[in-house]
């Protein structure tokens, strides 16, 4: 046997991601009954802060739920059998839109640009002006299997003009990528609680907008456990009320999440997913490594790295795991073994960031494929040297 | 402000040590009674199971104590006022034998080559003769403070071959450096929880051979709560008795540690170390920073890196600690400002050096001096990649 420098677990993924100590530490304390004072408190206290991550005065709507489930509610709520509606994908989680669209009968356009593109709040014109009659438009802030970050602030322009409703799914943006849910005017934003949140899943959210509210209590039938209606109007209760037994556990973490979002400032965690994603761009180019797709600056919360031709890709994510014991993504469905997706997602530093880096380096001398080890790492290192931030900390 | 990606803590430090996970969660268990069958069979499996660490037959004796309460122990139970003694020092944790002995009256004789070096055998050997009736010989396995590892099994043949006792201080040593206390005839070894055995600290240990205790027996005042021979007696009650009420989630948590211990191997664990080490010597050499004193092969337990004289050598773990969240050794005593300490010590593994190196390179930066950003890193990948680790696990 040979000795294993390596056994320590890194969650590198882009969902779940890593939860804080201080976070798992709450989760280790003894369950609170919700209907006990103390429950009550923690939710509405909850309740409370949650709208300032979505940049919103909406009512954030919280469910037991996976954050999927949040996508569900908003079709549930929005569509009937035959409403009109637009479902942009451009990757395996826009692609759900789809699936959740044609599952509640739809009437549906689709607009489906290809895996890697960024949609195009003009093509998404075009196409409600060409589909008469289309009441909402669902799409994607970050598109996790691709590492693109679509540019909702002018699809909510677009489609707002048009007079259609847009739901958005922020499952994995919420947090990392910049939103401006209330500015940007989207209707509707849905996220879950594994993501930048920090805490684990089984949480999920819909923030939607009195308009979106109005449009679900048009349509009343067809949904239960996810119809807004109901939980608005018990959340907004006073003390608010939970329709169903709240995950209380998961609702002391996120009071603790909330509070360390509400510490650095919301666009201060923007920024620092920000720099994370700049240098960790930047350690791939130092490799030679080309990216997935067209990422912007706006791609903060995942970085699609693609695999050169000559290696085996699916190995990529399997050596990190089995030899160096970190968890990180490859490709899904149509990129299996052609990309690995490094996270900078929710409770993600500087560090996580080289260690992936250090990861990749190795892996890939195994695979067979020369980089120069520390490259990739020293390159991510000058970034966060050039930010300046540690010699502003030290300065302090 | 400023963003700040580098608000994680990371414990670096010699001791305490990082707590691995498996083992804060067994603390987070409810408290045991000592008395209850629960408790006793806890405390029994501890003891049987810790000797293997020290590779002894001996039983090992448990404190509720720091490592120095242990060392306490040694000369409160084998010098009484007037027993000859030699205690030898190069550095720090050197000179606490020093201290020890006088405080308990010893007629003393020191062996201190200078901070740095390495204790030599044969010098020991010449002291033993020119100073008849030393009883007992105090010697330190790992000297935190210089990164030194002496050579104990060298000065065990020695000492023994002289007639006298030999006690070491492996506080920081054991389970990080090779200790063979039964094969090298080590009367006495004594350490700390808080280092390689990876909990937090609280508990020491004394494994003393027969003949110590036999010494120790035929010097029976001036002690009470270190006695050796009351608690190798009540630890060798069937079921074994703690003289005074232990802290049993210590225990708790030491028998989880254990077992990880077991699970890889004490051989494992000491060429985990050695690797650790390498890759860190590698590193500073690529950075072109030379080491303190003079590590050979066995400085495993913490690498200490001389701090070029350009720079203001306090401000490097200062930057480390407020800027990069890295919790780092600076030099103690005459070495302040003068050192840098990387700590492999317990629960390290790889990534833990690589960040080390990173907030080392990036700290250098800051500092005005300049380092190739990534080249620390890079040598010590390449050493991971040339141990062949890695390979090695993903072929399984």
């Amino acid at each position: 046997m040979t000795t294993n420098a390596f056994t320590k677990q890194y969650l590198m993924t882009a969902g779940p991601t890593p939860v804080p100590p201080q976070v798992l530490a709450k989760m280790a304390e003894p369950v609170l009954y919700h209907r006990a004072p103390a429950g009550v408190e923690l939710y509405a206290r909850v309740l409370e802060r949650l709208p300032q991550v979505f940049r919103t005065q909406n009512d954030v709507l919280t469910f037991a739920a996976s954050g999927s489930g949040a996508m569900d509610s908003a079709v549930a709520n929005l569509v009937r059998p035959g409403t009109k509606a637009l479902a942009c994908a451009a990757g395996k989680f826009g692609e759900r839109w789809i699936e959740l669209c044609e599952a509640y009968g739809a009437d549906l356009v689709k607009y489906e640009p290809g895996w890697g593109e960024r949609l195009d709040p003009q093509e998404i014109g075009r196409l409600l002006d060409e589909n008469a009659g289309v009441e909402v438009v669902f799409a994607t802030l970050s598109e996790t299997s691709t590492g693109i970050v679509h540019d909702v602030e002018a699809i909510a322009a677009v489609v707002r003009e048009k007079g259609a409703l847009l739901a958005v799914d922020a499952v994995s943006g919420l947090g990392a990528a910049k939103l401006e849910q209330d500015a940007w005017g989207v209707d509707v934003v849905v996220a879950g609680s594994q993501k930048a949140l920090m805490i684990p899943p089984g949480l999920a959210f819909a923030s939607v907008s009195q308009r979106a509210l109005d449009a679900a209590a048009a349509k009343p039938e067809g949904r239960y456990y996810f119809d807004w209606v109901t939980t608005a109007k018990q959340q907004r209760k006073d003390p608010p009320n939970s329709p169903f037994t709240p995950p209380v556990t998961l609702l002391a973490a996120l009071d603790v999440a909330l509070g360390m979002i509400e510490d650095e400032g919301i666009e201060q965690v923007w920024e620092r997913h920000a720099l994370l994603a700049r240098a960790t761009r930047a350690g791939a180019a130092a490799l030679g490594l080309e990216l997935y797709g067209d990422p912007d600056e706006r791609s903060n919360v995942v970085t699609a790295i693609a695999l050169p031709d000559s290696i085996d890709g699916k190995q990529v994510p399997k050596i990190l795991r089995d030899s160096y014991g970190i968890t990180a993504n490859g490709g899904q469905s149509q990129l299996s073994g052609k990309i690995l997706r490094i996270a900078h997602c929710g409770y993600f530093g500087g560090f996580d960031i080289l260690t992936s880096l250090s990861g990749l380096e190795m892996t890939l001398a195994q695979l067979g494929h020369p980089v120069e080890q520390g490259a990739g790492v020293g390159a991510a290192q000058k970034v966060f040297l050039e930010a300046g931030v540690p010699a502003a900390a030290s300065a302090a």
